[in-house]
């Protein structure tokens, strides 16, 4: 990626959980530009189909490049898991997705080589984190749990009290059963949810997708500079408003959101070469 | 209603959730022909803007207007909070939304005129229902709550247990605080609910605006024929298709749903007149 660390980067998600990795980029690497881009009108994608999942990641991604992105990061681990090689095959910039850094750091971690995933349907039918651990460790013992109420519980801002931990336990109990030592957050959403996740499942390690992949970014980049003493630009592309999106943005960001700017759905097209 | 009885009925929903209004229309106009189009691949509606709601609204009138219906029937109550009458001004056919026919059946019930309205974000904070509700009976007490986790709760099958009870008491307690005597389930979805809402809140009329709205239809149309013995036929048009949307659709259909028939999201184009 060195020979466009000048160019601001995209990151992209089906929604504003992807904020979790602006933020980790945005402390790792904090010179950064940034552009967000949170499809907002079709969120969310976890539930649908692949071909669904690839179309929309390819009208994103289509629309990043066009704004002179020097990278692309996918934030949306559905989307890594169902649409990354096809982005990487279309796009002429570097790709980089949360299953891969995820998955290393997992490995890294682990100690007994049980690791269980908690994602998405989607991401988890894929099979994609499976299979990229099983690439870094052959004999490691993998397991993993569609959460579909995860992302709903975080958006109606639920992220702690007695229905939340019930909801927590009932999906992480099979997976703990299993003995697992560490468990990747495998949807952007998911950091939200650690405090809550911690006491169904204390002491397993829990790896966010989201800060690995900010590592991997930084790893790939350089340290970022902050020119002037500034921090990079941030910029949020959505496909749709709405003050709920907002006041999430900022729960989820950390610090106030820019103004979203709305992108109309028909400006979202792809040409395949 | 009466010149259009033969051609088949046209009814629309965000995603498989309007099926409950099939299914009732089903039950008391067994004859009828009718045509389902369920948005799947932009499913839920619930959370986003009412210009995003308008505009797939329209796109969906005009895709089965096109397809020869005699009567449309807008199933989902996000929709017929913000669209139904621009529909109404756009589109050549007879229109029938849920919240009317459910704020009628619910006045009519109503013992204390105390009235309680669940349901999606945007249909609430519409404040269609109230408005609804208010024209019928200006005295009447009307307080309202969104329950963004219904939805999700009921596309993952967790329909009763102590987690659904869970959330339903605590959407539903500060309604009851206030003495409502009647619910009505202004979402789709929520009559799969209906067994924990009745634990939480014993006593109370629970209309469904889907049941409110087939026997709407049925005094509009008068009674469904059954001509040589045989049900009406049913289409299920999807914009995505997966082996979820079938199952989900078997369960709140209550009878096998036939093969999706997947509609591609360029068809789906609106002009203004």
């Amino acid at each position: 990626m060195g020979a466009c660390e000048r160019l601001p980067i995209g990151v992209f998600d089906s929604g504003v959980g992807g904020l979790t990795v602006v933020r980790e980029i945005r402390r790792h690497l904090p010179g950064l530009d940034i552009l967000y881009f949170g499809d907002t009108a079709r969120v969310p994608y976890g539930n649908k189909s692949p071909e669904t999942i690839l179309r929309y990641s390819l009208e994103i991604g289509a629309f990043l490049v066009g704004q002179g992105i020097g990278s692309l990061v996918v934030a949306c681990n559905t989307s890594s898991a169902t649409a990354l090689g096809r982005l990487g095959e279309d796009f002429p910039v570097p790709i980089l997705g949360m299953i891969e850094p995820g998955a290393r750091m997992a490995v890294s971690k682990s100690r007994n080589g049980r690791i269980g995933i908690i994602g998405t349907r989607a991401t988890v039918a894929s099979g994609a984190y499976e299979r990229a651990v099983k690439a870094l460790d052959p004999g490691a013992f993998v397991t993993s749990a569609a959460c579909p109420l995860f992302v709903p519980l975080v958006e109606e801002g639920w992220v702690d009290g007695p229905v939340t931990l019930e909801v927590v336990r009932r999906y992480l109990g099979p997976l703990l059963a299993q003995g697992v030592d560490t468990l990747i957050l495998g949807c952007t959403h998911y950091p939200v949810l650690v405090p809550a996740i911690e006491q169904a499942a204390p002491g397993v390690h829990l790896v966010s997708s989201a800060h690995a992949a900010a590592l991997d970014l930084r790893e790939r980049l350089g340290p970022g500079t902050v020119p002037d003493g500034k921090p990079g630009d941030l910029r949020v592309f959505v496909t749709d408003t709405g003050t709920h999106f907002q006041a999430m943005g900022d729960l989820i960001l950390g610090e106030p959101i820019p103004v979203l700017e709305k992108i109309e759905e028909e400006r979202l097209v792809f040409h395949a070469k």
